[in-house]
Parts: structure tokens; C-alpha cells; sequence
């Protein structure tokens, strides 16, 4: 994020720049989340742990909340943030157990 | 992401600390990207530019897609995921728009 004496258009393109840098970033966290959670899902398929865990839930979102909150982002956007994320992992889980193929598939898990 | 010869617990222990890492690490960049999108949305009030460019948007899906896939990552959900950023950040450009206090709020913008 560098802007200083320029036109909007420039102005525009610099935080576009900036943007696109994020964004791939996040792409590749978020690539090696789900091979974690793609691992925790073949675990819990093989050991017959259900895909959900509400406790565990329930502590990285207060502790997503305080996170965000330090880093000046809505708390309430991250607490939804972690859901749409952890509702994609428990359908991948779901995939995983139903399909005992614990092992394949592209991405999941919590 | 280290899981070798550990019980099933450890092994679940050692993934879900590598995913609070991540989380982490995406609540800062994520805090970062809407730094930048306030910007944007500061810039594109004051300009009076429209708070969404379904042709700006366009690209963004298609490049995240291919960065997806090269990351082993469900170029579905990338997309779905910058679905889910960017009508939060519209959600706040139009509200920058119509409080026209461009320069207050928490965080917004594409």
C-alpha cells in the first residue's frame, strides 16, 4: 500500500497492485490450510472422529475475534470469515468419511 | 504441516497448531487487503466512481482461478471465496458512499 502524490487513476492501479499481491497470497495460505485440514480429515475418518468439533470451533473463533480486533478488522467479518471456511472443511469431511477413501480428494477438513 | 510417527491425538494436535498459524497469518493479511479496498473505496467516493467493476472483478476471478489450481487449491471455492471479500467490500463502499465521511469506517472496498 504505497500512495502519495498521484491521480486517482494511479492512485487506483497502485492499490489494485497491492490487491492482486493479497489475494495470491491468500490463495496460497489458504492452499496449505486445506492440506492441513485435508489431513486432519483423513485422520478423523480413520478414527471415526465426527467431522464437526464445536469446543474447538468455538475457541479459534474468540480467538480469531481478539486477532482481528489487534489488527484493526472487523471481528464480526473474521467470525464469519472462519464460519465460511469451516463450513467448507466439514462438507470435505463429510466427503471423506462417506467415500472411505481417506486419502484422496482434492481439499478438506476442520 | 510436520505429522510423522506420532499418535493420532498428536497428530491432530500438530495440524490444528499449523492451522492456527495460518489463521493468523490470514487475519493480518486479510486485515491488510481491506486497508487497501478503504482506500479504494475513499478514492472511488471522492471521484464518484461506482463501488463495483464486474469488469475488474472478471479478471480477478479469472487469474485467482489459475493460481488456485496451480496451488492445488479448488478453483471453485478461490472463487467463491473472493465472491465472499468482495461483497463485503462493496457492502462498505456503498456505505462510504452514502455516509460520505470518506475517510472514517472500520474497513471497506474492491
Amino acid at each position: 500500500m504505497a500512495v502519495n502524490g498521484k491521480s486517482a487513476v494511479e492512485q487506483l492501479g497502485e492499490l489494485r497492485r497491492s490487491i492482486d499481491n493479497i489475494d495470491a497470497a491468500l490463495v496460497h495460505i489458504l492452499a496449505e490450510r486445506f492440506r492441513c485440514t485435508q489431513a486432519v480429515g483423513v485422520l478423523k475418518a480413520t478414527h471415526g472422529l465426527p467431522p464437526s468439533d464445536p469446543g474447538r470451533e468455538q475457541v479459534q473463533i474468540e480467538r480469531l475475534r481478539r486477532l482481528a480486533d489487534d489488527a484493526n478488522l472487523d471481528p464480526d467479518f473474521a467470525e464469519k470469515f472462519l464460519n465460511f471456511i469451516i463450513q467448507e472443511v466439514i462438507r470435505h469431511h463429510e466427503a471423506i468419511a462417506a467415500s472411505d477413501v481417506a486419502g484422496e480428494g482434492r481439499h478438506s477438513a476442520s
